[in-house]
């Protein structure tokens, strides 16, 4: 029988480089032969990639708040049933790039949802599967603002990416808010111009699970 | 300014007859010079139509039932917001194909999700926007089997006509304790093999909101 596989999350705002330190992540530990599974979300899986076109078309300007909510519940829940519990279960370990804590960050403390129909919603999709380690890489204001800028003149932003300022710094508190209350499971790295700084502190945190 | 509409809902298991009552009731409505919206669930936004056909594919077996529930109710959430609410306050009647009892019925008592989840998700959904009156159609058993061996022959059969006897059971004793919990709201009426007889039941009860 394999031991059970260590569920990793990152959570952050737009353009703090999570995508990048997941995939540097999956790379090592591949590279020291462990098995490893990276996800993003909304989707990987069959209908969670239909509802991420749904939520990413810029058109959908009219989308309420909560429907967005259930849509991010609805992929999340297929996510974890067809693709993180069996790979956990293989004794595989699973990076995901967002999980729960975007929905409390983004619906509940961006939007303005109800926090406690927010935290329901995320326990009723995830049920007993709950991150062991989660890596919040929050950046200084100053930093993002340059790094977004870059990232908007290509011109590529969807949906998600139209949002105010005033917005992601609602979204960022909101962070802080979740690894005030959970101190254990979420670790904060400070998004640094350099990335290897910033690897350098996420691989020390995911050290404490997977050694 | 006009008065608020009246909001009618239909309900029961598939096979009852609910699509030909609504639109005989709509086409009444209007030639008494009364201003109707018709409406089905899921679907009736563009946001809502694509939440339908993710639901109603026959490739999505796997769909787990906490995602089934969240995709109903992201459509609804939207269909309340763009199109039942602003109807009902320019003073038109809205008659509507499936709504929250629809959930509760099926996600529910038919799947066996936790009832309570089921109601905070429709309230969080609808908000205010709560039907006036309900129509429960409800059928004999041996009545019911006869109309599916019909339909069933024709091989147009979605993901959602694919459901056992013993689930349409449990979705029809559910419908009769959403009934006995609101006997005000919710009206049952028993189909009959004769469509006029069943309509007529049905106009009366509409009478009591709309005369």
């Amino acid at each position: 029988m394999s031991k059970r596989g260590c569920f990793i999350t990152f959570e952050g705002v737009d353009g703090t480089g999570k995508t990048t330190h997941v995939e540097k992540l999956a790379a090592e530990l591949k590279s020291e032969g462990k098995k490893v599974v990276m996800l993003r979300e909304p989707g990987g899986t069959q209908i969670g990639e239909q509802i991420r076109q749904i939520l990413l078309k810029r058109e959908h300007q009219a989308m309420a708040d909560v429907s967005e909510l259930f849509l991010f519940a609805a992929a999340r829940a297929q996510l974890v049933r067809e693709v993180i519990r069996p790979a956990l279960e293989r004794g595989e370990h699973v990076l995901c790039d967002r999980f729960i804590d975007s929905t409390v960050a983004y619906q509940g403390y961006g939007r303005g949802l109800d926090i406690d129909l927010v935290k329901k919603v995320n326990n009723a999709a995830v049920g007993e599967t709950r991150p062991d380690l989660t890596i919040w890489i929050d950046i200084e204001s100053g930093e993002l603002a340059m790094r977004l800028g870059k990232r908007n003149t290509d011109n590529k932003s969807d949906r998600l990416d139209l949002e105010s300022n005033e917005f992601r710094t609602r979204v960022r508190d909101g962070y802080a808010k979740i690894q005030e209350e959970e101190p254990d499971r979420v670790l904060r790295v400070l998004s640094m111009p350099d990335i290897e700084d910033t690897y350098e502190q996420i691989i020390n945190c995911v050290r404490r699970e997977i050694p």
